[in-house]
C-alpha cells in the first residue's frame, strides 16, 4: 500500500489568475549548456556501466561549472579571445567487480560530443577548453544503492510535477524551441543563447526574448535589425498558434542600435563572454521556470537516473501529472509532489500529494479515484521513467 | 507611475492545504557553503569598492564550485584524505578609474575568513583548497551599470517573495538555526551541515533531519547514539513553540547501527566525503525552499547588489511581503512577484504583482490599497534593500 | 667592438676520455611534450603577432606541465583511464595598440594542433585535457623590449654550445630519430616515448633504450618479443654507421617477462600512466643531455624569440660551435658561451668566451683568429637565429 | 665488486681557464620556491610513512608549477592584485597495506608550512593560492620498489659531483646565502629573490645580482639606492674572504633610476608578477648552476629519497667527490659520476666514473686507489645519503 493522498486544489487555476510568469532558458544559455554537459555525461556513463556489468554504477556528474571566456564579436566572424572554461565536476565508481571503468575518459568524450552536436559554431579546437574533476564517491551510499533489487531512495527529497501547460508555458516553450530549429534552419545567424521571458497579465502577453545572433552569418548592422525583425515576426506567428490573446513581442531589448551595441556572438552564446552557468539554475525538468507553480530546486540534470530521488521524483511526478491531465479530461489543473525517506524503495514514496483542479461540475469522487490510481501505476513501475532516461527518451531541462 | 498589480489570490491557504513540503540547508551543506562563500566574496568587493571609489562596481561572484574532498572520520579524531577543492567564479572590475583593484586576492581572502568564522572544524591549513577563476566581465554590461545614477536592471528576471511563514515553515527554519547555534554550544559534536525536511499531512508533521557530528568531539557509537537523542528531544520541545500539531522527528535515518555506519565526518560537512555543492541550488532567500509557494531560481548569493535584479527583485519581493502581512493584520498570506526588463531603472518594475489571501470577512478594498501603498513605498527606495546587504542586515540563503 | 674571448682549451677531447655519458629524450617523453608544447605555442604566437602588428611581442609560454593520467593498455588495444592534464603556463600580449591578441584560444589550438600532428594515438576527444593559465607578463619587461630596434637582453644569462657530436652522441641521438621515423614506418607498434641513455666506457657502448610500444598494434606478448628484437637489429646497424666500437644494446630492462610486466601503453608515452612532464627539463636545444659537456639549464622552448636571451643564446652558441667546427678542419672540439647582461642589445654579449680544443699539430695562431671571426659574424646577426625560429628552421629539444 | 673506474682527467682546472660562469638562484627566485615547495611535501610525505608503517613508500611530488601573479608594490606597502597560484603536482601511494595516507592534505599542509617558514612577506591568506592534483603512479613502478631490501634504481639515470668550490662558485653561494640570512637581519627590505650571476675573466670577476626588495620596509628610492649600496659594499667585504681578484658588483641593473623603474615587491618575490617557476630548473643539488662543470638535468627536489637513482646518484656523487677532495689533499678537482640500470640495486650503479685532476706532482697510483676506496665506502652504504634526506640533513637546491 503506498502512502498516496489525492485532493481537490481550492485555487484560482492558473489562465484565470491576472498576472502569470513564465521563463525558459535555450539550450545555449550557459546555465542550460551545464545543464546539458551534467546530463550527456551521466547517460554516457550508464552506457558504459550497462556494456561493463549489466547494470548502472554510482555516479553523480550534476555539478558542471561553465567559467566564461571572453570574446570579440564581428559581423562576418569575430574571434574568442579566452575559451569558456569548463569543469566537469562529481563522482563515478570506477573500479567494480575487477573491472575499471573509464570515468573520466569518457567524460571528457562525451562532453566534447554533445557540445559539437549541439552547438554548430563553438569550435572545440580553441574556443572551448573541457576540464574534469571526478571523485569516487562515498562508500556508504554506495551501499546504499545495492542493498536489494527495487533501487532505494538516496537522500530524502522531493520532485514535483504539473499539467498541462497553460497557454503562456506553451508559448515560452516553443519559442525557444522553434527559434533553436526550425527559424535556425532558415536564418544561421540565430545563436543557442535564446532566452524567453513570457509575462501575462490578464489578456496581454509579453514576450521578452533574448536571442543571441552569430557574427559569421550577420553582415552588418542592418541585418543584424533585419534577423530581430524576422524573429518577432517569426514569434508572433507562432504564439497565434496558441492564444487569441494580445501579445508583445521585445526582441533583445538590451541593444543600443545608436552605439552599435547589440547582441553580436561568435559562438551563439554569451558564456563566451562573461556569463558563466552552473547546472540546476535554470529550466526544471519540464523545460521552464514557473514561479507560480511548485517548483524543486534539485538540479535534474547529471544526477545517476537509479537512486537518485530528487532527479527520478521530479521526472516522474510530471509524467504522473502529465498522464492524469490527458487522461482525465474533466481536470483542470494537476499537482504531483513526490517526497522520499532515505533507505526507503523508490516505489513507496514518504507521500504521494496529488492535487487537482477539476472542471468546474466534475464529479469530484471518480477523478480522485482516476487519479489515485494513475499515480499507483506509476509509482508500481517506477522503473519505466529511469529506463526512459538511460535511453534518452526524457530530457531533464 | 509603477506598474504595480494588486489582486485577491483564490487560494486555499496552505495552513488549510492537506500536504505541505518545506526544507531547509544548513550554513553547513554544500550547496550552503558555495552561497556563503559567494556571497562573502561579493560584500568584500563592495567594501574594497565603496572604500576606493565611493562606489560599487560591476562584479558577479555567484558561481562558486565546491568539489568534495575525501575523509577518514574516526571517532576521537579522524583526518581528511584528500582536500576540499572549491573554485571561486565570476567577474569582478580590476581597473577603474586609474585604480587598480586586487579582486583575486580578496576573494580569497574573504572566502578563507568565511569558512574560519563559520567552520570551526575545518583546518583551512589542509582541509580545503581555495582557488579562483575570475573574468573581468562584459563592457557592454558595465555600460549599463554606470549609465545613470538610478541602477538600472542588469537583465529580463523576476524576484519573489511570501509572508508570513507557516507553522512547517518557521519549524523547518528554526530547527535548523538553533541546532547550529544554541544546542552547538552544549553539544560540540554537532555539524554545521544538517538538512531538515519537513512534511506535513493535515495535522501530522515529520522532521526528518540529516544531521553531521564531528568525530573529534564524538567518543563512541554510544554516544553518536546518545547525541541523536539529544537532538530528538530538543527539537522536538522547539517543534512545540510553534505548533500544537502532532510532531514526529527522524534523525539520520540513513545511519545502518548494526554495522557502525552513521553520520560522522571530520569537518562538519559532508563536502568532506563525496557532496559537491554549488551556489543557488539550495535555500531561496527566505531561508527555505518551500516547492507549495512561488519560487525564483535565481541565484541571490553573490551577485552584485546593485544591479543585479534577480538579487535585488527577491530579497526586496520578500521584505515587501513580510512588511504586508506585519502591517495588515487581515492579511493571511501574501505573495509579491517583481519582474524586471533588462535596461529599466530597478524602481520601474515591468510589473509588481501582489495577490492577497485575506482573513476571511475582511475589507478587500482597504486591504488591496494598503497593500499598493506598501509596494510602492519600498519601490521608490529601492536602495535600502541594496544598503542593507551591503551592511550584511539580510541574508541571502 | 665585443667582448670576445677565444682560447685553447687543455682537456683530453671527449673521444679519448675513458667514459662517457650522452642521454636523449624522445619527442614522445613526458618532458619533450612539455617542451614541444611550449615551443608550438610560442610559434603560433609569433606568426600572429607578425601577421596583426608586423612584430612579435612579448611573451613566454615555457611553463607547461603535463600531469599524467591513468591508463589500461592492452594487447590489441587498451584505454585510457583518466587523461593526460596539461596545463599551459605562461604569459602573452593580449592588447598592444588597439588591437586585441586570442592568446589563450591560439595557444590551446596550437597545442591540440602539435599533439595532433606528434602523436597518431593520443585521442584528444578523451585522451587529453588541455587547460591554459595565462597571464600577460611585467610592464618593465614590456618596456624592456620596446626600448629600441635592436632586441636587448631581458635578463643576465647563458647559453652554451658544443661541436662536433661525437660517437655516442651522434649515435644516441639518431637512434631515437630514426627509430620513431624510419623503424615506426614499418613498426606502428613503436611509441613516441623513447628514451635512449648512452654510456662508453673506452671502446665499449652500451645503449639502454626504454621504447614505448602501442597496445592496439601488438597482438600479445611474443609480438612485443618480436618488435624489441626488431628494435635491437635496428639500433645495432645504426650504430655501426657511426662507430667501429663494441655496441650493446639494451631494450626495456625494467621488463619482467614471466610477469607479463612490459612496456606496453595505449598512447605511445608514459605521460599515460604515473610520468608527469615540464618544460625545460629534458634535452638542451641539440637535443641531448651531455653530463660531460657545459650545459645551460636555461630551458629554451617556449621562450619568446625576441629578447629572451637565455632561449637565443644558447640556440646561437649551438650554431657559432657548429659553424667553426664546419668551417675550420683543424679544429676537434669548439665550445662557446655567451653571457648577457639585462638591458644589453643581443649583439653585445658581456663576453662572448669560445674555447677550441685543436687538432693535434694545428697553427693556433689562425684557428683562434678565424674562430673569432665566425663568432663576431654570427653575433653581428644575431636576428637570422630569430628568424629561423619564427619559421621553425631551429628545433629546441 | 663494484663497477668503478676512476681516471686521471686531463684538463686545465677551473680556476686557470680563462673564463668561468656560475649561477646561483636565492630561496625566493621562483624556479627556487618550486623546488622548496616539492622537496618539503617529499619530506612530510616520508615523515608520515615512516610514522605509520615503517618505511617510506613510492611518491614523487617533483613537478610543482608556480604560476606569477599579478602586484602593485608600493613604497612603504603595496598588494598582491592577482594571487601567485601553485599546483603540486606528483604521485604517492594513498593506501597501503590497509592503511589510508591523507597525501593530498599532508602535501597542502607541508607546502603552505614551507613557505610561511621561508617567506615572511607572502600573506598566505591572500597572496597566494596552492592547489594540488596527485595522481596514485603505476603500480609496476611501486612493484620495483618493494621487490627486495636493498632499494634498487628506478630508472636508467645518472648523477654528477664535483669538489671543490672554485673561488667563484663559493662566491655566488655565500653571496646568496648570506644576503638571505645574515643582512636581511640588519636589512629587512631584502626580498628572498635573490639571483646571482658570477663571472670570472681570468682575474676579473663581476658578480651581477639581481635583488628584490620588499616595499613595507622602503620608504621611498632614496632608500632603495641606499639598500642598493648597502648590498654591494656588504657583497663586496664578502667575496673579499674568498678571493684576492678584483671583484666588480652590479646590483639591480635593469633598474631605470629616472623613470622610477626599480625592483620592488610586495612579497621579496618576483612570483608575485610575471615570472613562473618550475621544479628542476633552477641549482643543481650542490646549491649552483655551473655550465663548466658536467651537470645532470635530473630535478632533484621532491623525489622520493629510496629509489629515484636520479636524485640519490646526484647527492651521492656530490658527497663522494667533496670526501675525495676533503681527505685527499693531492686532489685539485674530482668530478664524480654515477650512472644506473633501471632494476639494478642502489648499491651496484653501472658504472661509477671518477675524474681527478692531481696537483702537480702528486703520486697518481696511491690517489687513484685511495679515490676508489673512498668511492666504494660510499656506495656500500648508499642508504646514508637517504638517511640524510629525510632527516633533513642535505640540500636539494
Amino acid at each position: 500500500m503506498r502512502n498516496i493522498k489525492v485532493e481537490q486544489l481550492m485555487q484560482t487555476p492558473v489562465e484565470d489568475q491576472k498576472v502569470e510568469i513564465v521563463e525558459r532558458k535555450g539550450v545555449g544559455h550557459p546555465d542550460s549548456i551545464a545543464d546539458g554537459l551534467a546530463e550527456a555525461v551521466s547517460r554516457a556513463l550508464c552506457r558504459e556501466y550497462i556494456k561493463k556489468c549489466g547494470t548502472v554504477l554510482h555516479h553523480n556528474t550534476d555539478e558542471t561549472q561553465i567559467v566564461a571566456g571572453k570574446s570579440h564579436p564581428e559581423y562576418g566572424g569575430g574571434e574568442v579571445i579566452k575559451p569558456i572554461y569548463t569543469l566537469l565536476v562529481g563522482r563515478a565508481t570506477t573500479e567494480f567487480d575487477g573491472e575499471e571503468f573509464a570515468a573520466d575518459a569518457i567524460a571528457i568524450e562525451a562532453a566534447r560530443q554533445y557540445i559539437r552536436e549541439n552547438f554548430a559554431n563553438i569550435n572545440l579546437e580553441r574556443d572551448m577548453i573541457i576540464d574534469c574533476r571526478f571523485g569516487t564517491g562515498s562508500s556508504d551510499l554506495r551501499d546504499v544503492f545495492s542493498r536489494n533489487k527495487m533501487p532505494v531512495a538516496n537522500d530524502t527529497s522531493f520532485g514535483i510535477g504539473h499539467a498541462p501547460f497553460s497557454e503562456l508555458e506553451s508559448i515560452a516553450y516553443n519559442t525557444e524551441r522553434m527559434l533553436n530549429t526550425d527559424l535556425k534552419k532558415k536564418i544561421p545567424g540565430i545563436g543557442e543563447d535564446i532566452k524567453v521571458m513570457g509575462l501575462r497579465e490578464q489578456d496581454d502577453i509579453s514576450l521578452t526574448i533574448g536571442c543571441a545572433t552569430i557574427g559569421r552569418y550577420v553582415d552588418d548592422l542592418d541585418h543584424y535589425i533585419n534577423i530581430k525583425e524576422e524573429v518577432e515576426d517569426y514569434v508572433a506567428g507562432l504564439a497565434a498558434e496558441h492564444t487569441e490573446r494580445n501579445v508583445n513581442i521585445y526582441v533583445n531589448t538590451a541593444d543600443q542600435i545608436e552605439k552599435e551595441s547589440v547582441f553580436l556572438t561568435v559562438t551563439g552564446t554569451s558564456a563566451e563572454m562573461g556569463d558563466d552557468g552552473s547546472v540546476g539554475r535554470g529550466n526544471r525538468c519540464n523545460g521552464l521556470i514557473t514561479p507560480g507553480r511548485p517548483m524543486s530546486m534539485e538540479a535534474t540534470s547529471g544526477k545517476n537516473p537509479i537512486n537518485h530521488i530528487g532527479k527520478i521524483y521530479n521526472l516522474l511526478a510530471t509524467q504522473v501529472a502529465q498522464d492524469i491531465s490527458k487522461t482525465i479530461p474533466e481536470v483542470d489543473e494537476a499537482y504531483v509532489r513526490l517526497l522520499s525517506q532515505i533507505g526507503k524503495p523508490i516505489d513507496q514514496p514518504f507521500i504521494a500529494s496529488v492535487q487537482i483542479i477539476p472542471e468546474e461540475g466534475a464529479r469530484l469522487d471518480s477523478i480522485l479515484s482516476e487519479a489515485e490510481g494513475i499515480t499507483d501505476d506509476w509509482l508500481a513501475s517506477a522503473d519505466r521513467v529511469i529506463e526512459m532516461l538511460i535511453n534518452g527518451k526524457i530530457n531533464t531541462f
